[in-house]
C-alpha cells in the first residue's frame, strides 16, 4: 500500500517545505517530496496520516558509532578516566556477558534510540547475532560488527575471525534492516596480521569496516612507539582506510591524518558526550569539516554517555566547537544537522539513507508540534538541533513501516523489553 | 490536608532512599522523609499518591539565570558572537515588546520549565508584573527581577529604578510562589551610581540582587577600561557583593576574583549551554568548587540555549569542565547535582527549597521509571545526572501542590500558552 504523510513541516535537511506531502511506495522507499497540494496534484495512495500544522517531520537520525548492550552499564560507573574504567569496571563486567544478555540491552538500546527519533545504528559489540535478532525484532535498522581484539594472539585472532564469520552467515539469512561489517576494535588491541585480514575480507564480501581511531592520547604515543608512526597514518601504511571505514572518535589527530582521512573518503563518528565525559579530548571537527572530511555524529555507548539521545548529542556537538574556537560559527546548524542525518547515511551500503528525497528509504521521525521546546517556530532548523529533546518525538518510520506510534513501540512490548533487561543488568553486577 | 507519597527511589539529593515515604504537610512543607515503612510506623494523612517501584522522586531542579519572555526568541538567531547577537538581533526585537507578549513569553517558560523539571526561576527581564503573573498562574516558583541599564544616564536611572519600585509593589500583593529582587543588568551597562543605589534598596527592603558578571572577555577589558578594574573586583569595592547577590555567568575571572566571590558568599550562576553556544568561554567552575564558592546552574534565556531543559543543563556543566580540565573527575554527579538543587536554594528567602528534607517547601519532582533513560537503575544518581531528559518528568509538585500530572500542565491550558505565544512570537518578528 501506498503511504502519504500529509501535513506539518519537513525538514529534509536541504529545504524546509510547509504543509509537506510526502508519498511512500510499497518498497518502503519515498517516491514524491513536496508540499501537501503538489501532491494532491501529482499522485494517488491507498492510505495516509495527517499530522499536525506544526509537527516537524525529518529523516530519521543515524548514529554511526554505539555498543548497543551496554545500556546494561548505563550508571554502572561514572566520573573515571578510560583506562582505568575500561579495566577496572567495564571488561570485567563484560566477562560477565552472554547471548541472552545482550539480547536484552540491544533490545533496550533499540527502544530508548527508537523512542528518541533514531532509525539506524552503527554498533560494534559481542554475541552480535543476537543484537542482530533484537534489532530487526524492535524495527530499528543496524550495521553491526563483532568486535575483534587479538592483543597480537594468533589463536585469538583466529577465534575472532571466526566469530566475525559466524555472524557474517547469520546476517546473510536477515533481510533489510541489518547489515553485517567488520569490527576490528582499534589500532592499539588488534595486530596488522588481523587488520590486513580485515581489509581482505571487506573487499571480498563487501561489507564495511568499523574501529576506534585516536581515541586518546595514551593510543597515539602507544601507536608511535609500537609502529613509528601515529594510528592514522599506520592504518593507511598498511592499506586499511577507504570510504568503506567508520572511523570512530578521531580525537588526536594531526594535519597529515586530517588529509589521509579527507582523501580516503573516511566516514568520522564524532562522539563528543562520550569524549567530554571520559576527558578524552575534542575532536578538530571543524578542521576536518574544512577539508571535506566525512564527519558523522555518534553516541557511544551508555556507559560513557550515558544515552542514546542523538538531539541532545548534536546540540552538544554544536555547542562543543563553538565554545573550543571561541568562535559562534565554528559549527553551523545545518551542517550539524547533515553531519546525524545525509552524511552519515553512507553507513548503510544497500539503502539510500538520511534524506526525505525521492529514492530514499522511508527512515522518518516525526516530532510532536505542541512539545513547548518547538515553539515559536522561527527556524525548525534551530529547533532541531538547539532545543528539540529525544522525548519530542511522536512518530518513527523505518522503512516506510511506522514502529513507534505516539511515542510508543509499535512492534515490541516496552514492559517486557524493560523486565528483562533490568533483570540482565542486575545479574551482571551482583557478586 | 495531609499528602503522603508514597513509593519509588527518593534521591534528597544527599540520601538515596528506596520505597520512600514522604510526608506534605498543609502548609505545603515536607514534615518526614524516610522509607514507606517508617512513614506508615510514624505518621498519618488524608491523602495519598502511589509512585511506580521505579519512579525518581527528587527535589525541583532550580535554575538561577533565565529570562522567561525569551522563549518568544527561540531560534530567531544562532551561530553568532554575544555582542553582535545582541545589537543587531536581539535589542532590536526587545524594542517591540509589550507586557502582553511578555506575559505569553513567561506562561510559555513556566511551561516548558514545569514539565522538564523545573520549580524555580531566577528572572530577569522587562514587564516584570506580567512575567510574575503568568508565573503563578502557571504555578512555578520564581525570582523576578526587572533588568535595569542606565549607561550612565540619570533620566534613564531615575526611570529604572522607579519600574522597579513598582514592580516591587506588586510583588507585595502576590503571595507565596513570588519573590521580588533587584536587576542591575551589568557592570558595564549600570552606573556606579545605579549599582550602589541598588545595594541600599536592597538592604532597605531585604531583597536579592541579580546581576550578570564578566560573561565575556571584551566585558573585562571595557570595566578594566572603565574603572581600572575587573568587574568582580570592582563590584566589590562599590560595596555591592554579599550573600544575596546572584552573579551570572562568571566567566572571566582570576584568583582575586574567585577568592572575592568565595569570602563574600556570592551565588554564582553558571550557564555552560550559553556560554558554549555564544562563545563566550568556559567558566573556572572547578576551581571556584574547591574554593567553597557557591556555584549554582542557569540556562539563560532561550535565544541563546535555546530552551529550558535543565536536566540537560546539568549534564553538560559535568560533561564541560571534565574535557577542559581534561580529568574525568574534575566535576563529580553528586556536586553537580547539588548545584541544581539544595545549593541553589539560597536564590529564594522566604521558604527553604531545594532538598527533600523535613521543613522544606515540598517542591517535588517525579522522573518515569519506565522511561529507557532511566533503566537499568544501577545509580539513580548517575541517572539524574548522565542519561534523563527534561521529558521524562511525570508529576511535578510546587509548595506541595500538584502543577504537573503525568507531563500535563494542571493549573493552566496548554493549548491556550502555546497559541497566544506562537502568535506573539509572530508578531515580534514580522516586518
Amino acid at each position: 500500500m501506498r503511504l502519504a504523510i500529509l501535513g506539518g513541516i519537513a525538514v529534509t535537511p536541504e529545504r524546509v517545505i510547509e504543509d509537506a506531502g510526502i508519498l511512500i511506495d510499497e518498497d518502503g522507499r519515498i517516491s514524491f517530496v513536496d508540499t501537501r497540494e503538489q501532491l494532491e496534484e501529482c499522485e494517488d495512495w491507498e492510505d495516509e496520516i495527517e499530522l499536525g500544522e506544526k509537527d516537524v517531520i525529518m529523516p530519521g537520525l543515524i548514529n554511526t558509532h554505539t555498543h548497543g548492550p551496554m545500556t546494561l552499564f548505563r550508571g554502572v560507573a561514572d566520573d573515571m578516566p578510560l583506562m582505568k574504567w575500561l579495566r577496572e569496571e567495564i571488561w570485567p563486567l563484560e566477562e560477565r556477558l552472554d547471548a541472552e544478555k545482550c539480547r536484552w540491552g540491544a533490545a533496550l538500546a533499540a527502544m530508548e534510540a527508537l523512542k528518541s527519533g533514531t532509525t539506524c545504528l552503527a554498533d560494534m559489540y559481542f554475541f552480535m547475532d543476537a543484537v542482530a535478532e533484537a534489532y530487526a525484532e524492535v524495527g530499528i535498522r543496524a550495521v553491526i560488527s563483532h568486535g575483534m581484539i587479538d592483543l597480537g594472539e594468533e589463536d585469538k585472532r583466529e577465534e575472532e575471525l571466526k566469530e566475525s564469520k559466524r555472524v557474517y552467515r547469520k546476517c546473510q539469512g536477515m533481510e533489510g534492516l541489518i547489515e553485517f561489517s567488520l569490527g576490528p576494535h582499534a589500532p592499539y588491541t588488534c595486530s596488522e596480521e588481523l587488520l590486513k585480514e580485515v581489509r581482505r575480507l571487506a573487499d571480498e564480501w563487501g561489507v564495511k569496516i568499523q574501529i576506534h581511531v585516536a581515541e586518546t592520547e595514551d593510543e597515539v604515543k602507544e601507536v608511535k612507539r609500537k609502529h613509528g608512526k601515529r594510528p592514522v597514518e599506520y592504518l593507511d601504511e598498511i592499506g586499511l582506510l577507504g570510504d568503506d571505514v567508520i572511523a570512530a572518535h578521531c580525537v588526536w589527530l594531526d594535519d597529515k591524518e586530517i588529509e589521509i582521512l579527507s582523501k580516503r573518503g573516511v566516514i568520522v563518528s564524532h562522539n563528543p558526550i562520550s569524549n567530554m565525559k571520559l576527558a578524552s579530548g575534542i575532536s578538530p571537527v571543524p578542521e576536518m569539516l574544512e577539508r571535506g572530511v566525512n564527519v558523522t555524529i555518534g553516541t557511544d555507548g551508555c556507559a560513557s554517555n550515558n544515552n542514546l539521545d542523538m538531539l541532545e548529542e548534536i546540540k552538544v556537538a554544536a555547542l562543543l566547537h563553538k565554545v573550543n574556537k571561541m568562535d559562534p560559527s565554528a559549527t553551523e546548524m545545518l551542517e550539524i544537522l547533515r553531519m546525524a542525518t545525509v552524511r552519515a547515511g553512507t553507513v548503510f551500503s544497500s539503502e539510500k539513507i538520511g534524506a526525505i528525497e525521492e529514492g530514499y528509504a522511508a527512515d522518518l521521525v516525526v516530532l510532536d508540534g505542541s512539545s513547548p521546546r518547538l515553539n515559536p517556530n522561527h527556524n525548525p532548523i534551530s529547533n532541531i538541533v538547539y532545543s528539540a529533546s529525544g522525548s519530542d518525538v511522536k512518530h518513527v518510520f523505518v522503512a516506510g513501516e511506522l514502529v513507534v506510534k505516539n511515542g510508543k513501540l509499535v512492534k515490541a512490548d516496552e514492559q517486557e523489553i524493560l523486565e528483562n533487561s533490568t533483570e540482565c543488568a542486575e545479574q551482571l553486577t551482583s557478586s
